[in-house]
């Protein structure tokens, strides 16, 4: 195994956990910025070209884990692994930006849920989307559909 | 920061990682299974809904990184967070599979492109797309346009 270590961080307008949209149509319109470490800067070389970037990304915040959660999307519980809940065994989130500009070290972008501080794992880029007529979403798309 | 531990590992036809398809326009067909230790296995309730899954798994027979990068699709050097290369300051690495079915601990699915016995670090539900419209993929994107 490796030992995680930061490539950078996130500057956002969030400090309160509660304050950040979940559950059933939850927007992530914010803006914020990824601050990437000095050491790591030159591996943003051409990400300007990308619109969409995967941040993985640390949920520094959270302990422990239940391998049955109650989200706040429904009343019955789920399964952990059909949930997107911040206690996990490996507390590694993922959140796909849409990058607006780079200075230097500074990817600005939009659709930031992550808390100010939060320590930057990892950035990829984002290719390709699933076609659309195959996508199931599981007990999350049976709750939508009841709304 | 977190110490990493397997929550299962992967069982696949690959067993040398220069039999994986790379590059422009590279398919993952293969079928394999994500299998879950019993410690986790209730997590994975309900899990049957949902047509694809995000897998968190560890580059774990790679060894450093560099900035900048000359991927298989391209002749020119990239930024490292342009690149899905496995040399990364935090190796993790991501992987969309399509799910065909499970059994207990077993998810049987496919779209496999881990050695066989990779560590899986967390499974998360696929929940959307971004609009195609709005996609760019940079670098990858001209290359592919100019074939």
């Amino acid at each position: 195994m490796f030992t995680p270590q930061p490539i950078g961080f996130v500057s956002s307008p969030f400090t309160d956990g509660n304050a950040i949209p979940k559950g059933l149509g939850a927007k992530h319109p914010e803006e914020g910025a990824l601050k990437i470490l000095p050491a790591f800067e030159e591996g943003l070389t051409d990400i300007e070209g990308y619109s969409h970037l995967i941040v993985l990304w640390v949920f520094d915040r959270s302990e422990g884990f239940d391998l049955m959660v109650t989200p706040p999307t429904d009343s019955k519980p789920h399964g952990l692994f059909t949930t997107r809940s911040p206690r996990r065994p490996n507390p590694i989130a993922l959140t796909i930006v849409e990058l607006l500009n780079r200075e230097g070290g500074t990817l600005r972008v939009r659709g930031i849920d992550m808390l100010d501080g939060t320590l930057i794992l990892d950035i990829k880029p984002y290719l390709s989307n699933i076609p659309e007529e195959k996508l199931r979403r599981g007990w999350l798309g049976e709750v939508e559909g009841k709304r």
